[in-house]
């Protein structure tokens, strides 16, 4: 038998665990779920014949090295900061490592003693990042196989609610971490190349620069910048490309409407309020407009924002319930995000029976023979149920077919790595087509950066 | 003779050492001045009589130590962040310390040592902070002993342009630090109370909610807020008042068209721009606009930032030359922020002749018998010239006034403080008259806060 250890089994891990208890008797895998509250695991997965739960707290630091020790790869589903303890464990113990996150700079730092020991340590090997990094580097490299040179990227994603359960003003829900979505865009500007020049958004104006996008049976999107356009200019060879663009995807109309909280400045999470537990969600919205001894927050809120009378925005405010001076925010020390997420949380949360949705959409420039054209590629993921969604599928597939294909060689070049490799992208990529993972792709002519998709 | 350590000699000592030497003989004083940079000292100083020049690097721990050894008092006009050093061998060598800038938790937390060794050590006894908490508390602790109780203050101060050369469109130059300038209100967001309710304003709507004063004679101000309303709160003892409200002044129409490059977001020091040496205005400003490959920059703001054909915004952006394509930044690696610094610094600095001004504003609500009752306190101070500025007088002569009356004993209680008891502020703001330095009050009806002021 060989021994995986899965760290951490929270919401992303529904078909992470499914992937490998399958496999398991045909790969003779013997699962491991070490996690610090085990009981929350559900019992089809803790009594499973080839699986093991087990309580772990990843800050005992001897508990958390006899686990690792006694497995044969690592997958750390744990919060991006916490990786680094697992993976100096796996470095000493020589133990292969696969996590969603983002490399952090204390992570590369472990790259040649990664290397030197002939370990994998894949990294970003989620949805996004993951799935985008394999699926542009496909095209990308097939592109440049062929002779042509790449002079556009643009890759926007988001997870959203699927059409059938899309049934609120703002065609929002959340079915990912509530509080990033809060955050989203905040700490730093925007920075992007759009045909050969810099341009730099800052966040008060990020969610009035977006780009809309079609999808073929889905209808509009539009897309916001990510702060990081240019974090894998080096990685994807894109140094000579004229527009990198990444962003993220929100049904047509969230930015502008999302923009007003922005502009009350209700996302800040910089600072706590005064009396925010016994604080009403009109009280929460008053602190951001000028005093008055007569007029209503309703009007003072129209009047600061520009709302007119038949503004949507203005429904889309009402739909969330924020003039209301019964319901309570709750929270003692609340920065203002976390308030305003228990003002959406009321709203926005799944029910039980509802499905999630994942967009993702790559457009790509490039020049062929002297002739310019371009290749959309677009994906959309709908989710089972609460537990199987497509978020979880998106981020939880990839994972586990790394960690197995690692384990039995079938991914083997060494080192901390991002999934933008022919021998990592191409079998996974393969193997989640057969699980309704499937990019369409869409040949057309080269339109470059075209100002009348931009809304400025 | 009783020896004074001047540490660093930069644009706000003229007055200081005039003071100083001026009364060096009848007062039996010594003045020496350590700078990094003695040779940049007036040759009209570093000749007086009573007056000495030394080089000084204060990161000479012996040599520091030594100075400040063979000193009586200390007089550190280093940046502020420079302080603690000399306040650290203040205490070690029994030598009083005043001070125009912030008192840090490092400094704060010498206090005790401080009162054991007898020692006066005056901070924020500059203009702003300095001469504002000085008048300040005179009016507001004579309300209270003739038994009133304050419901409201607001003070606001800004360093302006003399009427006389207040003659560019934004009606403003630069007559203290321009880094300061472009970086008002970052930081934080802005937080205050108005008739007992917390306020807090976002950066990017700050010079969007401004007030307006009338200064008799000097027609009308705007104020935005400071981000730190509230920090005095408890040393001016207004735990109870339901207004609290502390900012800066500008001339009318300067807020809303700073509120231009605050959109765009060219006031950013976070991060660095690529290529920024060699950057045109043009260019620069075009990195915060959509990608166009037909529309001109100009158009391109105009409509991003909403700016009708006939807006003087429009007039005072030209009047900056932001559209130039020749003129280069110059700065490597410069910060939007210092690019932004560069274009204005080339139409905001003072001409030789050009006097500077400074403005105070007051408003104090009170409680007397039942009543309600206001008054408001006025301050204008112009400068003589490019070396004596009405900023070098305010900032510069109170520290000197208190120097020299903790070397005479009249200001000696013991501690690390800022000039809000009587015996510091009633002999100063006494002396200060003397030198043109005189608050005008109007006794008014109680206003309250009048809504009909603000400007949404």
């Amino acid at each position: 038998m060989r021994k995986i250890l899965v760290i951490g089994a929270g919401k992303s891990t529904s078909y992470l665990l499914d992937y490998l208890l399958g496999k398991a008797e045909s790969e003779k895998l013997e699962i491991t779920i070490g996690d610090i509250n085990p009981d929350a695991i559900s019992p089809v997965i803790a009594n499973h014949e080839y699986c093991n739960v087990i309580g772990l707290d990843i800050f005992d630091d001897a508990e958390r090295k006899k686990v690792i020790e006694n497995s044969d790869i690592v997958i750390s589903m744990l919060p991006a900061r916490f990786h680094i303890k697992v993976a100096k464990d796996c470095v000493t113990l020589k133990k292969h490592l696969v996590t969603a996150s983002y490399v952090s700079p204390e992570l590369l730092a472990l790259d040649k003693k990664v290397k030197e020991a002939g370990l994998v340590f894949m990294n970003e090997i989620g949805l996004d990042p993951g799935v985008d990094h394999m699926s542009a580097m496909q095209v990308i490299d097939r592109i440049r196989d062929n002779g042509g040179k790449i002079i556009l990227f643009e890759s926007f994603c988001g997870g959203l609610v699927a059409p059938e359960h899309d049934n609120n003003l703002w065609n929002y829900k959340f079915t990912w971490n509530p509080r990033n979505v809060v955050l989203a865009g905040q700490g730093g500007t925007a920075k992007f190349i759009q045909e050969g020049t810099y341009k730099y958004i800052p966040y008060h104006r990020l969610f009035r620069r977006t780009e809309f996008f079609e999808i073929e049976g889905y209808g509009r999107f539009e897309g916001y910048a990510n702060r990081d356009s240019l974090n894998y200019r080096e990685a994807y060879k894109l140094q000579d490309a004229l527009t990198i663009y990444r962003g993220t995807m929100r049904r047509v109309g969230f930015s502008k409407a999302w923009n007003m909280f922005i502009q009350l400045g209700a996302t800040d999470d910089t600072y706590t309020i005064e009396n925010s537990e016994n604080m009403s969600y009109r009280e929460f919205i008053n602190l951001f407009l000028p005093y008055s001894p007569t007029d209503s927050v309703e009007l003072k809120l129209r009047h600061y924002l520009k709302i007119d009378q038949d503004d949507i925005r203005w429904d889309k405010l009402l739909e969330l319930n924020i003039f209301d001076q019964t319901k309570q925010i709750g929270i003692p020390n609340a920065t203002p995000a976390q308030a305003l997420q228990k003002i959406l949380e009321d709203s926005w949360t799944l029910k039980a029976e509802e499905k999630d949705m994942i967009v993702m959409y790559h457009k790509f420039g490039y020049e062929l023979n002297g002739e310019k054209k371009q290749i959309d590629s677009k994906l959309v993921v709908t989710g089972e149920n609460q537990t199987f969604t497509a978020m979880a599928k998106t981020v939880g597939l990839p994972v586990a077919m790394a960690a197995l294909k690692i384990l039995n060689g079938e991914i083997n070049t060494p080192g901390v790595q991002i999934p933008i490799s022919k021998e990592v992208y191409e079998p996974i990529l393969k193997e989640l087509e057969s699980y309704g993972v499937n990019f369409k792709e869409y040949e057309l002519p080269y339109l470059g950066y075209n100002p009348n998709s931009v809304v400025n």
